[in-house]
């Protein structure tokens, strides 16, 4: 009886979309919640998630870092909503993007070029159905105006194709990249975490002709202590390298902020050379 | 098929209410948890939604500003809880407003003063009804104790006459309105938002006789740019005006906080007054 | 009808189970955002509640001082995941405690023993079966690899046995306890809140044989001006004692923060003395 039920749940709120919410707004002000007021008008069913809204204001390379880190981990069928506006009212347009199962609804300003760079099946179209907006629309507020309930419509089964005229791209900024060659990798420093971690654009993936110990790294000028793998094994106050759960390389410390302690910023260069012959570190 | 679950779906979660939280306790501390426990242990289907926790402690204003300025986009039915309560366990009284199809939950502080002023139809009950409380009430948090244990029962359907005795009144409190003329219109900044943005009692309905650019605004002694139509258009490195998205006349910079960089506070005045002959703002 | 609906919404939600997210990882990063779409990718019903966020990086004390607050309030059933993980990816066990009803999922690095630590009725299971864990299991973030995946799957209904194999007992860390005799209890100060509230390790129950107002509070070799009912019956701009919302002893003002006022820390000695033959605070 209990799995009977159970099994109904399941399925039931199988049928029930997620939105996800991306913003610089804070969390002080009323924002994000009139935002989730409009999608619950129009979706009473629909399961809101916030990533973060501690972008910083107009940042829309960290609001683009923070989507690309976290959406693959929702099921298909979600919907994206990021808000990082700074021409809200302007004349940029709103769009929402199809890809990989995922709906992305943001400003084309360059905010989903991260988390949807390197992909190729995407169908994009512009947010130029005004049935599906809230109404009035102000020029100030757009995500309240016609993110949330763009998105909410989406959830709910307003097809696609409803939400306005096909474009036949969207906005891409450039993201600096990592540059490879046999001896040498290197990259910098994108994205600092709250425990004061720096990511870097490099990859484990970009690495494949040599294990980790084979290579040194260097951060800023600094040379690391190398490349562990778990923070527990880092040796203490040394500046060491790991990759990180997002498979980005990343400069950490054993139980401290590594970005206070060698003042790390975004951009600091960041390299991987080749050990010759595999010598010890010291060698 | 798909059609016939996803509108089950719909015809069930349209009965679940919402229920909003606006709090000055935070988001370190357990307390907003533990209220959020004791609502689903009462109403395990309610939906609960933060507005904010981040109204400095004891700020009656700032608390009925976020809600004021976020309850009407959420759906009728919802109940809103307001703690900001720095006379808990004193005499202040615990109360209910029935008002636009809303239930409002809060301190008898003046908290409510703002979303409900001009709100004629309300009808008000003290929370004295002991049954519909966590035992045992402590004299500290009555958010866990009293406010959220009632707003759970509300939205489970409790009968409104059951949370306790008929009020006549509930308490108000001054909030500074702005004076009009055919020529000048003079309010003050009443709130800060995130971005620096200083919000104004001055509403685009009390401008009504003449347009946006046939005014001059100066706030607090320094003469605004104009008054645009969206953050963008705004000329670079000046004080701006703009009617923003809750129909208040709102002080702006394209993309700078305007608080910081002209130390607007609340309180400042700001004014409108009407160009003779509609001349250029140079003329 | 509407009656029909209701009770068949609560019977349907009555079985959906919470999940509560504790943890260090802060709200700027999509951390906490990972864990929730691990989490809804595998119990897309399950209801997610934060307690906190804002655990200081690796503040195993503070960390489990939240948890042991919050959890009561919740109901039985629910699955408690903490991640204060600074040993990740190192020699600590991934654990869950079964215990009066919920479940505790968490390093074994004593973050759970304030909530559990004088429980006796409780089982332990290393998270040993990898089958419910997100893969691949990166090194770094088994908040969400292992902990909210393997809540995920509790919560849906897998046997607690299946999680993995039975251990005698889980860490445990020693945390400060107050000592009693007829004439004094002394203890200090264990948490300061958001409000500037110290909570202490006495608890209203250490003073049974005299009511609060017999007993001389002194903290940091300040005496204060007694225990009070109510902040607001506090005398302004004075030291004073309350027992709070979680029982335990509290220094506050009326109105202002204890803590920045008088500069109070973790780890302030607090004492109360037995006022003999009762006199009156100045006698």
């Amino acid at each position: 009886m209990l799995i009977r039920v159970r099994r109904k749940i399941k399925s039931l709120f199988a049928q029930v979309k997620i939105i996800t919410l991306t913003t610089d707004f804070g969390t002080k002000d009323w924002f994000v919640a009139a935002m989730k007021g409009v999608i619950l008008k129009i979706a009473p069913e629909a399961r809101i998630v916030d990533i973060t809204h501690e972008i910083p204001p107009g940042d829309i390379r960290a609001g683009g870092f923070a989507l690309a880190s976290a959406f693959p981990y929702f099921p298909k069928g979600t919907v994206h909503v990021v808000v990082i506006d700074p021409g809200v009212g302007g004349r940029r347009r709103p769009i929402v993007v199809k890809s990989g199962g995922y709906y992305f609804i943001a400003p084309d300003n360059g905010v989903l070029s991260l988390a949807l760079g390197r992909e190729r099946a995407v169908t994009v179209r512009e947010l130029s159905n005004r049935d599906l907006f809230h109404q009035p629309v102000s020029r100030t507020f757009h995500g309240r105006d016609i993110f949330s309930p763009v998105a909410a419509h989406l959830a709910r089964g307003v097809a696609f194709a409803k939400t306005g005229r096909k474009l036949t791209h969207f906005q891409q900024i450039n993201l600096p990249e990592c540059s490879r060659t046999a001896q040498r990798v290197a990259g910098e420093v994108v994205y600092i975490d709250r425990f004061g971690n720096a990511l870097t654009n490099i990859f484990s993936t970009d690495l494949k002709s040599r294990a980790p110990e084979e290579w040194t790294l260097t951060a800023a000028d600094k040379r690391a202590s190398g490349i562990y793998d778990s923070y527990e094994s880092m040796p203490r106050g040394k500046l060491c390298g790991i990759f990180s759960s997002t498979g980005r390389l990343e400069l950490a410390m054993n139980q401290t902020s590594a970005a206070r302690r060698f003042r790390l910023k975004i951009g600091h260069k960041v390299a991987l050379s080749g050990r010759k012959n595999n010598r010890s570190p010291k060698g």
